[in-house]
């Protein structure tokens, strides 16, 4: 097995590796600025780490990993559009650099490169591995749809939201995980149970970063804190406290169109405080954490081969931005 | 062997019986609305058509003609957000109906769509079916780029034009032709000539469509005579005519920004015919023409198989509309 500072040196050279043709430029320049803005990569190490899991080595599924970097990357493009969003990781989105046109397009090749990775998967796993693949890219559509729905919806109750942010987020860290498992020639029921720890830990990550935008510590917080809150999101604390209190204090400062935004943020925040939000969403976070433990102890391998996963899964709910 | 009429019920039924998610609506909604706004339906029936062709079963290959009709409405619904067009088939562009947004998302979840019918087909193809989809659709891509690159360029050649419409309209007719040859087990020679002549006849197809939009009767045409002239539209023809002359008229008219469009029609039109651009045209048409039949000619496949696939090709090219 790897270490997983050996899968991020595997994945950095893949990454480095890839090439997409020189011409036309204006399509082909977009993808790889996105990829090389950076990230943690932590989808395409979940591809190889499954695979290792399971005990096949992580090169047999790198055109896999690959594949969901693309894949990722190709929705970051369209969603920034969608979101009319002009920075992504501190730089000008590709809509903003070159074009909505530009964005469009390069986003539509993307997926073409994804799927031209993942064709070079071993052919004996190939339609799992593309039944996986598809299966997984159509729940994170269904999610932006869900999640650009919400904006305009006053109903929005927690059991949609939680669908909501499992299919935008979690479904590809699920769906990543179960392509490295199947690569690796796991049993079905395995490569079923490596998914949904992958989704749980997805839900518990996301709900995670709804804590995190309101009591982050602005020193070590890459965003502003509280913009959850200045936007109206409904996440999970603002959906909780709506279903707890007929607030008209909080009513007020999300109708509120032109708010003093420390203002709106400071006392939001005491809301939430007085109504216990951040317990109720820690408590739903571990709901979904200790379920995902369970579905990785549930999995037939030798306890060993589970310990690097393990403390990545930990290590993501335990950031701290 | 099926007959064409034979093939069409196929397809219609197929498409009849395509299923896609009831929710989120917003997403799939448009997808059944762009796929049953017609069309001729010509790349799923040269699917079926080139694997009957080498002596397989129309109902083999369905499922890719699924994904290739899939994926051209796909990228009818981006194109049209990225040409800014209001009517497609006479009726609301999908971005126009609904919105941009919808029209990105529902669109890339209908490339989902497709490479989820590419991937039922028979295993023991799949590898090879998905790398001659995958460059077809990465084809389509680099072509609609380069035609959008061509709106803002004086300096386009004959050449580069040939490329860019063997790129955004030919490959896929040649791709189309390509799966139902893999998918009948044809061999690699067959199936790459059987992709040249959809290619060939994808170019010659689109000069006929250059030299209908001047030269059509405008009883039978279903658009406006001379679109392309009013539009100042890179065509083979007023390249060619670029290519021919210095005149001042003719680039007079093109810096016009505000002709009275007949006149404007008809002064191109009386310059195009001045230096015989028509005939120049037909014999560049004819030349691709020659080839594609060629390329059919060359199959190692009974006469007889050939008949329907060359009588469709004639009738491409013979048509007024």
């Amino acid at each position: 097995m790897h270490t997983t500072e050996q899968l991020q040196q595997i994945l950095d050279t893949a990454i480095q590796n890839l090439k997409f043709p020189d011409h036309p430029k204006q399509l082909y320049d977009p993808i790889s600025y996105i990829i090389n803005l950076g990230g943690k990569r932590v989808r395409p190490l979940l591809v190889l780490m499954a695979t290792e899991l399971f005990g096949a080595d992580a090169n047999e599924s790198v055109h896999a990993a690959m594949a969901i970097e693309i894949f990722h990357n190709f929705t970051l493009v369209h969603d920034d559009i969608m979101d009319n969003a002009p920075l992504r990781r501190g730089q000008a989105t590709v809509h903003e650099k070159w074009s909505t046109n530009v964005a469009i397009l390069s986003g539509d090749v993307m997926m073409v490169e994804a799927n031209k990775n993942l064709a070079k998967v071993n052919p004996v796993f190939l339609k799992d591995v593309l039944d996986t693949f598809n299966a997984t890219a159509q729940g994170v559509c269904e999610g932006q749809q869900l999640d650009m729905e919400f904006e305009g919806r006053d109903d929005v109750s927690i059991e949609e939201y939680i669908n909501m942010i499992r299919l935008k987020t979690a479904v590809l860290l699920g769906g990543a995980l179960k392509l490295g498992a199947i690569i690796a020639g796991a049993s079905a029921k395995d490569a079923d149970l490596i998914e949904q720890f992958g989704e749980n830990i997805g839900i518990a990550f996301q709900l995670q970063d709804d804590i995190l935008d309101v009591y982050a510590d602005p020193e070590k917080f890459g965003k502003q804190v509280g913009g959850d809150i200045i936007a109206n999101k409904k996440t999970f604390l603002l959906l909780k406290a709506l279903a707890k209190t007929d607030s008209l204090e909080l009513q007020g400062w999300i109708a509120n169109s032109n708010p003093n935004i420390q203002e709106k943020v400071q006392a939001v925040t005491a809301i939430y405080n007085e109504l216990q939000i951040r317990e109720e969403a820690e408590k739903e976070m571990m709901k979904y954490a200790a379920v995902a433990f369970q579905n990785l102890k549930d999995i037939e391998v030798p306890l060993a081969n589970k310990h690097d996963l393990h403390e990545l899964a930990e290590q993501l709910l335990k950031r701290n931005n």
